[in-house]
């Protein structure tokens, strides 16, 4: 059904724009010269597709079918040093599939690496952003996307309605080490895990660690480990094999040898796909920190909680790709949920969408090391054309 | 024995060389302008006392007695933000003994504080130091010792020679919250303990926080937390209530809240009054971090370790404090180490030393709020002078 080796030969092209010079790795990130190149480069093989072109103010480029189709498609921007295959694998496994079944729109959406923010080109064509707020967002050197985005204004053919497209399915590397870990060649998603983030500060007393006895310290790194003991204990019976929570930012102060810990600021992060249970690990967070505040004398403050909701597949599209999946590699694929964002979230608002992966090779990504077997990822590819062959 | 008011009256005009303008705090940092003139301030006491003065090529200060004799004293300079009474209590109430018994000599220190290093003024005059190797020490700002000594310059007179004193005692404020929370008046010190202190690193697997599973991970905190947990329940049969250990210090890399930590470096400090327990510690340490490195799939790195060894008090000067004690505060004050460091490490060295401390109030040193109750800091010139004259 498709054509494998001119898929591999557009993906390997792609990664010419911008490439790093390391392993296959490249530096791409949203607006910069290396982007621009590489959407114009896409242009002229959407075109060459039969596909109209279209990009809205954003810089998120379209190759659309005629009449009704499927959306299909994923981001061609890099992280500051990406691999190869995060993101670009999703649009040019749609352009393939586009050219061999018809009834596909190819979209390559843009800063899904977030220079700006998160998933920021997807969240502007969603709604969930406006043109006018995201021009005010501004990259770690200080210029803003409102500036950055003129480096596609002469590519600019106007809003893309949503409308036409019935669906939209996104086939991107897995980005961790489950489906490495066990053989398997396909992972259809379920849902897009949802995510809980706060920062949580344990105020004590900062003491001399020579003259402070044991018993009269109130020191907020010992805050901080009895919380995650507890944490860890009590989660046990809540949470799934999928379900996971992290401590991966943590400042002491003054953080000195010789001084008691007076402050503990540090990060509380949590993912599932299940919002009720992101709830009842919230409910067990709030109160551990409490509890153990008030244990340890230690003043708690939690900041402002930042919630995204998990997304759930659309049972009609998921179940076309469990089918190809099934087709294509009989055994060796599973359900599985997605840890990492997507722009499929923000497309949920405005219509079905499904996710597809293929193994990322030691669950490296965001890395230039990324990389897939070159059958998986040619599998993935066969899996989106049957699906696509069975939603006729 | 001794005259109160003229011993309250010289410490609060102390003060008045750097007065920080907040409560009674001072900012007398060694060989700052305010430092060099409560030295000049103080040799004209000495004077009036009595005493010869000698000013070593460090600038640490002496009134000398005739013929043998004890000394006491402490240090002039403060914190960059000091209390008015840490160290200056010790050089005042010496003056005060020295004018009202005979037989006594007094020493003011100088940078026990450490802009230049620790206990700078007595590391040299106790040779533990070269006056060579101190002139290259620098300050935060890079200023060399030997470039800011010279501020001192005009008032040198030569090398003082220790052979002329039979011991040291120093008076100082706890500077811990121990005699402020029991309500006794007076410790007197039995050892300065011993600090151990070491740098150690788990250098486990940096990963996405969304895409690995828990059970995939190797997360540099957990470890730390874990390596706290269990060293905290190993220790409890080997410490006694004065033992103390502190992880004061910790960075974690790239300490991202959506990013499992690849790295955990922190700090690990025990001190304690018995070097064999220290030893016995260290040893735990290292065990445990190994099992936990091990278990945990981290590599281990343990930097070298600082160690300053404890110092006993003599027992003889000790007794004569302890007698004095009691007969000034009977049954309100005790026996107890030292848990920061003093010049008295340094001038072990060389003589005989001993130890008193009066209460901090709230424990609180190094900052302006820093005080004891006048009554307490009379007791304890009380007591030097019993003592001094318990030794005759």
């Amino acid at each position: 059904m498709i054509n494998a080796e001119r898929f591999l030969a557009d993906l390997h092209e792609l990664r010419s724009f911008g490439a790093a010079g390391v392993g296959k790795g490249v530096v791409r990130p949203a607006y910069s010269d290396a982007d621009v190149a590489a959407r114009r480069w896409l242009a002229t093989k959407f075109e060459a597709a039969g596909l109209r072109v279209a990009v809205d103010a954003m810089g998120n480029l379209f190759g659309i079918a005629q009449g009704p189709s499927v959306l299909m498609g994923s981001h061609s921007d890099s992280q500051p040093e990406g691999g190869w295959l995060d993101g670009a694998l999703g649009v040019i496994a749609a352009l393939e599939v586009a050219r061999s079944c018809g009834g596909v729109s190819v979209v390559s959406f843009q800063d899904e690496e977030g220079r700006f923010g998160v998933t920021t080109g997807s969240a502007v064509w969603s709604g969930h952003l406006t043109l006018a707020e995201a021009d005010l967002l501004k990259d770690h050197s200080g210029v803003a996307l409102g500036a950055a985005r003129l480096a596609v204004q002469g590519m600019v053919t106007g809003e893309v309605s949503p409308a036409q497209f019935s669906g939209f399915i996104e086939l991107h590397i897995e980005q961790g080490p489950t489906l490495d870990t066990s053989g398997e060649q396909i992972g259809v998603v379920t849902d897009i895990v949802g995510i809980r983030d706060m920062k949580i500060t344990f105020e004590g007393q900062q003491n001399h660690a020579g003259t402070t006895p044991m018993h009269l310290r109130r020191d907020a790194f010992q805050a901080v480990a009895a919380f995650n003991a507890e944490l860890n204990e009590r989660f046990r019976n809540v949470v799934t094999p999928s379900t996971v929570w992290t401590i991966g930012h943590l400042s002491l102060h003054p953080n000195a040898s010789s001084i008691v810990p007076g402050k503990a600021v540090f990060s509380m992060q949590w993912r599932d796909g299940d919002a009720e249970r992101l709830g009842r690990m919230e409910t067990i967070i709030r109160d551990t920190a409490a509890e153990i505040a008030e244990a340890r004398g230690m003043i708690l403050n939690s900041g402002t909680m930042l919630g995204l909701e998990p997304v759930q597949m659309d049972a009609g599209l998921r179940g076309a790709l469990e089918r190809g999946a099934e087709a294509v590699a009989p055994g060796r694929w599973r359900k599985m949920p997605s840890g990492a964002l997507h722009d499929a979230t923000n497309v949920s608002r405005l219509m079905p969408v499904a996710m597809l992966f293929v193994p990322s090779i030691g669950g490296i990504s965001h890395a230039f090391e990324e990389d897939t077997d070159e059958t998986d990822l040619v599998a993935g590819v066969e899996v989106l054309a049957q699906a696509v062959a069975g939603l006729k």
